[in-house]
């Protein structure tokens, strides 16, 4: 069989399943990747799990998302994920170090290896020839425990590239000519992969650029083949070492085929709100700006902040505009100092932030009402900036640089000057005195976790006992949201890290007594209507509720990713078998459950007795074998716990 | 008569009053200084004057302290602002353009000059012979419409300097050592002025280290003659025609004397948490550090980093320190950069942060709860950093640098290298053009004020009449805080430019029904005890009630600025003539006031007619003559409008 380069990476790291786009596989996991904003739940998982010592080959724990420090929090969660990398044998990598995917492939990234990540962004590293995937923080705690990554095969999406890109267009354009024609959702349950005689002239930053942004795509991830661009860069990391060469099979095919002509392509803008709104940045030339932003993971290499440098050298940006400029890494910046780059961006009037995430985020720079922004960044989503009425448009820093001397969106090419063909450095700076090690085993064990008062361990979950009887705490309408179960927001979000702070939100959109009257009760159990758990996939809409005791939910039906939650945190999730017994329940009534393992291992219906005796109803439940593990054990992280405990 | 050089700067600017301690004078005001934290307020306050062009010499707008942008409030703050400065002529420092005091010394002052700024660090400026001082926004902005500033005249206190300053030891310690002697109120009613042989070895940017932290000894100002190294310095920036000479005359003498011999001084430390607490470095040497932090007003110049740069170069910072670097200006960063040394500073480990105010502050860095951050800024009041259980130490650059290296507090005399001894530059990056020139007066004139939906115009307030009738909505008792009037904190302070929204939060620690009964019944007055308005000077607790409709409080006393800002904003307040009527009112009841134009006029009681008719009551005021005019006008804002309509 001709195998292409996504199906080498996963038939070589395949557990089980084949590969036939749709079916179950498991992909066994070589590298990790946590940053900050999800990491100090991962690390409090693995603290739960009882792990001893991570069982990847290699973990790297990052701080780049939460970097401003408004209070104690941030700073605290900073001591926190250090203790917890020494203790469960991460690298650390420390605040103002840098933007993990970039800093990733430039330390770690390896040819035919496999990266999970808690970030959306990790298939950047797919630049490499690796395959790196996004996933929830459980599941990349149950990598870091040893476990494989599960997931339905993806289809494959060959882009075959032609041609090389003309001055003032650059990788950031061919990801937004992605966009252009395929949308938000065009890469959904597909890997793309880029091939073709195009690929000789993109560095291996381009690609990640390209990678990173996959994302946006809504693909699983993207991958590159390695070759001599990827050994190139290696080299340059002092890491030659870790180069393997990884292609396509001559006669490979792809399940679906795309060509781009590089020559063809020209300056993309995406316009507000969204990634996939692209348009030719001449269409809207001439629309004043008040703030040009370069930096983060979509445009993070040397090149990419060189450019911009050598665009506005020796001139003033536009007296509107704020020039934001967001290195990359702490390394970069020191290059780009050495070589002059960063007076020159300076000089023009940049304003100079700390190496991390950032703006990208919505953790500062947040742009005035109403007013165009362009950004480097990869995302444009509504408010994101941080500011409800933003106007964010994503461009490449050739268009963000020419922009901000204008005051106006500005095509590059109509600038009176030869193009600034910049190259990534062939010797570095390799800075790695920030990365901290992981310590050895033996250490590791002794290492305590430093909690600061906002970080609290994650609590001991039962398994589902044979029966009991329950209390029906609250009984909701259709379509419950995550947001109604569990809000995020600013006065949410801070307690992230301190569940039995953050379980006083849940369910207040719904009824503000349910939190105060679950502590005085304990078990309990929710009923639902249908679409119960709709929206965003937040796992703190299971772990905070299952903190104030919530056992089981039954519902007219659930949303599938909420219902996965809620097994993973060891809550049951159950549907009436028929849905008028919905209208039988009140909340107070007291649920009777009689043999409940013995209904989850055979797949009958589970019967529940009415706190009057007389009255019964029939319920359901769709669970996977896998899943019912999950519940005796009382969840993923027991369950993990005790597979641990066995190997 | 012989004059010291305080004496000198108010005698040349003197208006009214006479040079004798405690006596009111009045100094005209050549240059004013705002920044954006209080700026926005002033600009309101400007509109609401309906001011038409500065009347000072020079006037500049800095955005140096809400650089964070988290939503769209800082932005918009910072659109605004530009088309303020434009509206009124001032200067507009750009955001990231750099902190105001070095920035204003670097570019703007002027020795002979007077200075009033909204910042208590306007002192700063004394370091090349201005008298320069810290004001409310309101003096501020009758300052820029051409009023007087109005204070009691200040003793003059006169520190001798003689010998030079050890290897090690640098202006930080000589501010630490007046610290150390007098105690954070040691300075209160007074101006600092340094003289003696030492000051030749103290360069302008040494001079404003020690001008800056005269604040923090309470001290009106601090000033420094204006001799060969102000000249250097104007030089160097291209302003030498700026300077002139000012030193005492021979013979001159001082209220009161003190010497400090600088070459007895070490490396002193303020410990946690007051800038008064100060000890040698080495008696507390060997505590564990989390945090180093170079950066801000008092210790702004290119030496200070530059020596920093010096001690980490070619070295690491310790694991467990965050070593953050927080650059005075862009200008400062670009020739820190031109030098090599933002590349030592990055190379052991710095997070380089924007050119601003940042953590001295407490907008971002926040240390990890109870963890001893070492800084180079002039303040360490419990909780200012931004966390609650904060232990902020204050130190010279060269101790920070030496405690980021060795992760615990240390001497930097101990150090095994010579020292770094390094000059400013006598040819900087003058980068002026992040300073947006003021707007000739025919083009100001068609700017409109840019108004984001957090920035509302100050209401107009009509003046008091001479009869009304005005119901109590509030009774309050004794020791009433302006915090329990208005409160800050972050939930209320993002609406310091917003009355509308502000008024929302009044009285409401009393009477959270207050303001919406305040808003349905419009004028109305407040009963309070004794020490009404106690606390914070916050002008907001007088401007948020007025804004609802307060016209009269009646106490049986008043805390004095508080009385000051009731008058400020147009609210008359009265004491009772005798105390026991204060349990005659009650909350409900409603008073007839008659004939108050007169009574202001005479300073005769005035007599309140409780609804009923049956029952009178006498109350009086205390006011000068120019707060008569003020209450008679409907407050300073109509005061200075009328007066700018006349002139």
């Amino acid at each position: 069989m001709h195998l292409n380069v996504a199906q080498k990476l996963i038939a070589s790291h395949l557990v089980h399943g084949k590969l036939s786009a749709g079916d179950e596989i498991g992909i066994s996991v070589d590298q990790t990747l946590t940053q900050d904003a999800t990491g100090t739940l991962v690390m409090l998982e693995l603290e739960a799990m009882g792990l001893d010592y991570a069982r990847t080959k290699l973990s790297v724990q990052y701080v780049d998302h939460n970097l401003i420090q408004e209070d104690y929090r941030n700073a605290d969660d900073h001591l926190f994920l250090r203790s917890a990398a020494e203790r469960f044998g991460l690298w650390y990598s420390r605040p103002g170090n840098g933007v993990s995917h970039p800093c990733h492939q430039e330390n770690f990234g390896k040819p035919g290896a496999t990266l999970l990540g808690s970030d959306s962004h990790t298939p950047a590293a797919g630049a490499l020839g690796m395959l790196a995937i996004g996933a929830g923080g459980l599941e990349v705690a149950q990598a870091i425990a040893g476990e494989p990554f599960l997931t339905r095969m993806p289809q494959i999406w060959g882009i075959r590239l032609t041609g090389s890109l003309p001055d003032w267009v650059s990788a950031k354009d061919v990801i937004l000519e992605m966009l252009r024609r395929h949308g938000v959702d065009g890469g959904v349950g597909r890997i793309i992969e880029y091939h073709g005689p195009g690929l000789a002239g993109l560095s291996a930053m381009d690609r990640h650029v390209i990678a990173n942004m996959g994302a946006e795509l809504g693909a699983t991830a993207s991958v590159f083949p390695s070759d001599r661009e990827t050994r190139r860069f290696l080299r340059a990391w002092q890491r030659e070492n870790d180069w393997s060469e990884l292609g396509a099979d001559a006669g490979a095919a792809y399940d679906i085929e795309d060509e781009i002509d590089l020559s063809s392509l020209e300056p993309l803008i995406a316009m507000p709100s969204s990634p996939g709104n692209v348009v030719t940045v001449k269409e809207v030339a001439g629309e004043p700006i008040y703030q040009a932003y370069i930096g983060s993971s979509a445009n993070p290499g040397y090149r990419d902040f060189a450019v911009a440098a050598a665009i506005v050298r020796d001139k003033a940006v536009h007296e509107r505009v704020s020039f934001d400029v967001n290195p990359t890494s702490r390394a970069q910046l020191e290059m780009l100092s050495r070589e002059g780059y960063v007076q020159d961006l300076l000089h023009a009037g940049a304003r100079l932030h700390q190496a991390g995430c950032n703006g990208c985020i919505g953790m500062g720079q947040a742009p005035a009402t109403s007013t165009l922004s362009l950004r480097t960044v990869p995302r444009n989503f509504p408010g994101r900036s941080g500011t409800p009425e933003d106007k964010v448009c994503l461009v490449s820093p050739e268009t963000a640089a020419a922009s901000a001397l204008a005051g106006e969106i500005t095509d590059p090419r109509t600038l009176p000057m030869p193009y600034p063909r910049i190259s990534d450095p062939d010797h570095p700076i390799v800075h790695r005195a920030m990365f901290a090690r992981p310590l050895p085993r033996e250490d590791a064990a002794e290492v305590a976790l430093k909690k600061g008062p906002n970080i609290a361990s994650l609590p001991d979950f039962e398994p589902l006992p044979e029966s009991f009887d329950l209390p029906v705490l609250l009984k909701a309408g259709d379509n419950v949201s995550t947001d109604e179960i569990l809000p995020a927001g600013a006065r949410v979000l801070p307690f992230r890290s301190n569940v039995p702070k953050l379980a006083e939100f849940a369910f207040e959109r719904i009824d503000d007594t349910y939190a105060k009257r679950a502590r005085d009760t304990g078990d309990h159990c929710v009923i639902g209507g249908g679409n119960y758990g709709q929206g965003s996939s937040r796992e703190h809409a299971a772990l905070a509720p299952r903190f104030l005791g919530l056992r089981v939910v039954i519902a007219k039906s659930f949303a599938r990713i909420h219902a996965q939650n809620l097994v993973n945190f060891g809550i049951l999730p159950l549907t009436f078998a028929n849905e008028q017994d919905y209208e039988s329940i009140k909340a107070g009534d007291t649920l009777h459950f009689e043999g409940i393992q013995t209904a989850l291992a055979s797949g009958k219906p589970l019967k529940i007795t009415l706190e009057d005796g007389k009255r019964t109803l029939e319920t359901r439940h769709t669970l996977t074998q896998r899943q019912v593990e999950y519940l005796r054990s009382g969840g993923v992280l027991n369950w993990t716990q005790q597979r641990l405990q066995r190997t």
